[in-house]
């Protein structure tokens, strides 16, 4: 096992790097470059980052971006997200606007308890236990004096410790179930101390204490925030009718637990960007906001809609178990700057601040999903990363969305289009600008050497002038194409692709047709007039359709493109064009 | 409403930057320094990163550490871990470390499939409906045909669509149920695509399209891994035990859902850290995770343990639904890293490693809550945490952190202990020494200054020697100390601290005492006879107590600490130490 290593934590923040380069790179030098480029020019700032978790190497940047606009129990907010989904943000923003002229966001906070537990083993009687721990409760809060007291100066500490039989789900199973109050911490290492100290009081010879620890599961921690306004208020085209669908999109959610869950998904999107940009810990608020929403037995929504009696209403109620001082929120710079922006918040309003977020990045989604469908805003980011990913210019950006505006965004449709825009241009000959053909073709002699192919520059004119005849009628040719070939050939027509240098179609003889004419002049005379014989017959009969004989059978539309197609061909052969 | 603003989206970086910077912290010139330093001094580089979501300021560093030595099937594995919370990279080198040598982690993939969903109402006939999809049914197919044919190159695409009745649950409520096989990619937009275009087709009068979406509920995309050794190998003092609490820990998990949220949140943090670091959706990985939790209709542990036959075995069952292809994971340049670190995976080998990744945390987590408690390693980080909030010096770390080895840390008692680090040195006299005293004292004379207090210089020696006569039995007093005042005021004697500066013992008069001696120097001698005396009458009887006026009944030990404290009060009131 070559790549086992022993005190790799113990190595240098450089030894690391170059352990892996070595073992895990192949050493190649731009991982390291890749690696380095992210650390920040201030040491110190970086070492801060650095002892932030164990065996860092490097910082992985997270877009931190911005929603204006938040009006919730009318007071104005800029709410930070950090995030690396598109859309999330921008969707945020439209929200909180739109909402700030109907009432804006109320909130509140229902409760914020949470809960540890010790869970322990006790084979013994029942009566006897709780004896025991009716003698010692006292002792237990006792235990915990030298913890609780600078929680208790906040107004914080124990709130309850009760004694729950379990054994009736697992055999000798009991809890220790002690509710905290730990106000704008969130507390978790509090807990945990209390709990261990509490159990380290509680053990004796016949209670085996399995684990002492806080529960991410708080459903006596709980905000809720709102928003409503009378349905004619929501504006749009049909405001019932929107306010119709909204509602049902919300009851499927209660409902349908395939469904319950992406939405849930997409409230977690504003909530955990808030979590994240303050410094919180978001796999705890994901597992006790997701808990919460199967509470019932069933996985359901965690927002819930109302339309009655002419008033839209939408609300979400969810755990939060935040904190504002402690951990990562005071030592992260970033984390601090959020907190200001939003103008210090306690643990209680960040409760609130977040949950409207939450119930903003809902409404957004269901209002997307109910009306355009959620592909179109996705779409666009979607469309930009691949633009970026290929280095696209502010040009082809611009050119390249507006042709995607309202089709379907692919990979391999953006890149494709990227390719035909990288192309160098094509100067398509103008077949109806005379004057222009002739001099360009006058540039020709007999010593003009072809840059691809067997004709000499005259048998070239004289060969558009024979093809144009096919069109005009001067020229019968006894030809039949399949539809099934015309099917797949004729879109060629339409797009803006050339006849690829080289190319001959298999209906032409490999070599030259022999001159008809005496000197290019009078070849070039020829081609003008036949070529103003296309337009003439078309122009009598313009229903009249020609069968080519590679293309099939085309109306005077498809002709016009074959010949800028195939006159552009010919001209590129001699360097013309 | 002043901080409303129209237009925010369209400011550049720095436009937005002022605006908040006046909106929300008051012009102060060091928000704007603490936004801008996180960027990146490459500006194509902070430009692409700018980029991946809207209204971006700034990066939210996210610390980047990796854990080495994780064993997959036989492979070697270095781990990207992207988390803020301390703990979990450590846990999760030393967890991968301790299995290497017991067979590593056996992984599968137990199936890889997507869902998604068209919500739609329906009044009408139920028949009526089932006759119009299963008639439509190619056609639903065929209008996904442009959006399928680069995934089914991949061999992807849709694998069924089924008309499902909900109409027990909600009135008129009916489905397309669709599933998907994405592979590299996580596939959120192929398949919202595909919704989009499948409902467009399948929409009529009658029927209302509510909405058509992917599901992040994924119970069909799981990935298994696990770790099992006989119990013997397990080491330790004890693996029987180790075994068995480690179990009865998984089975309440199993049962109790207010400990499986925090099981599994643990779980989460090793899984998500590695979704960040390979650029793919949390929300999305963790909204799946629950409502698999909670799949039973009561929400319950995403590992299990199995003890039998002498054999440990430890497993975890979780859907995953990644992507290595699309999204961030080619465009962040970090993620793109990640990848190359794990030696380029694809979606199926990811979620194997990344399953892994969750079951060595929950590992760690288990162990550490079943032997030493949680708190343990916590408060390690905890306490670097707090050290560098306030700047702490490599040598204060290292001498506060062997203080806090086996005590609770507290936010408190480490600030208490830094401020004592702190403080100015003091140098204690040290009273062994009679050169020494003799010659600090011998630079004294008659026109000596005191810092504090009225004594003079011989004033000031005589007192010492004074002192001193109390323990050596020279100066027999009459003094009684309460015993509950001794207790009180003894164990200052155990600390670090000196006497207060201008402290004066109430027993003491307001006037210095008249000189005795006629010169510094004979004030000296006498002053190292007395200590003399002083030591030898400890000698002669170790045992002995003389009562202190103050500190009241003191043993030889206590005397000497108190000596030592009094004789550097004085030294230091004439400037002396």
């Amino acid at each position: 096992m070559s790549k086992i290593i022993s005190g790799f934590s113990k190595l240098t923040k450089e030894g690391k790097i170059d352990w892996l380069a070595q073992n895990y790179f192949n050493n190649q030098p731009e991982i390291i470059q890749i690696i380095k480029q992210y650390w920040n020019v201030d040491e110190k700032l970086q070492q801060l980052h650095d002892d932030f978790i164990e065996n860092t190497i490097s910082n992985f940047y997270m877009p931190y971006g911005v929603a204006p606009n938040f009006i919730i129990n009318g007071k104005e907010y800029v709410i930070p997200m950090v995030i690396e989904e598109s859309s999330v943000v921008a969707a945020a923003a439209k929200v909180a606007k739109y909402w700030s002229t109907r009432g804006g966001f109320k909130t509140e906070v229902i409760s914020t308890t949470k809960i540890g537990q010790v869970h322990f083993i006790y084979a013994g009687n029942k009566k006897d236990l709780e004896t025991y721990f009716n003698l010692n409760k006292t002792e237990l809060y006792a235990a915990t004096a030298s913890i609780t007291r600078n929680m208790e100066k906040r107004g914080g500490g124990i709130l309850d410790i009760e004694l729950k039989d379990k054994t009736a789900d697992l055999e000798n199973y009991y809890q220790l179930h002690v509710t905290f109050e730990t106000k704008d911490s969130m507390g978790a290492n509090f807990i945990n101390s209390c709990l261990e100290a509490i159990a380290k009081k509680f053990q004796k010879e016949d209670i085996e204490i399995i684990m002492s620890i806080l529960s991410n599961y708080v459903p006596e921690c709980i905000v809720k925030a709102e928003v409503s306004c009378p349905i004619e208020d929501l504006g749009g085209e049909n405001p019932e009718k929107f306010a119709y669908k909204f509602e049902q999109a919300v009851k499927i959610a209660e409902i349908e637990p395939y469904r319950a869950v992406t939405h849930n998904k997409g409230i977690m999107n504003g909530i955990d960007a808030v979590v994240l940009a303050t410094g919180n810990d978001f796999r705890a608020i994901e597992s006790g906001a997701h808990a919460f929403a199967a509470r019932n037995g069933k996985y359901s929504s965690l927002t819930h809609c109302e339309v009655k009696n002419g008033i839209f209403k939408f609300w979400i109620e969810i755990p939060l178990a935040l904190g504002t001082v402690g951990g990562l929120t005071a030592l992260h710079p970033m984390a601090r700057l959020s907190l200001d922006m939003m103008q210090k918040p306690n643990a209680r309003d960040l409760m609130q601040i977040i949950a409207a977020a939450g119930l903003a990045q809902n409404f957004a989604a269901l209002r997307a999903l109910t009306t355009k469908g959620i592909q179109h805003g996705h779409m666009k980011m979607h469309l930009m990363n691949i633009l970026n990913q290929h280095n696209a210019t502010a040009q082809e950006k611009e050119s390249i969305s507006s042709f995607f505006e309202n089709k379907t965004v692919s990979h391999s449709a953006v890149i494709e289009k990227l390719e035909e825009l990288r192309k160098p241009k094509i100067n398509w000959v103008d077949i109806t600008n005379e004057t222009e053909i002739r001099e360009t073709l006058g540039k020709l002699s007999q010593e003009s050497k072809p840059v691809f192919g067997t004709m000499n520059a005259q048998q070239m004119i004289e060969h558009l002038s024979a093809v144009t005849q096919i069109p005009n009628g001067n020229l019968k040719i006894d030809v039949f194409v399949e539809d099934e070939k015309t099917a797949r050939r004729r879109p060629f027509l339409d797009t803006n692709n050339e006849i690829q240098p080289g190319f001959r179609a298999s209906f032409l003889s490999d070599t030259p047709t022999p001159t008809k004419f005496s000197s290019i002049d009078e070849a070039i005379d020829d081609l003008i007039i036949q070529l103003r014989l296309f337009f003439d017959a078309f122009e009598k009969d313009s229903t009249r359709t020609v069968v080519h004989p590679f293309f099939g059978e085309l109306d005077f539309e498809y002709w016009k493109k074959f010949q800028v197609k195939h006159f552009t061909h010919h001209f590129k052969q001699f360097g013309l064009v």
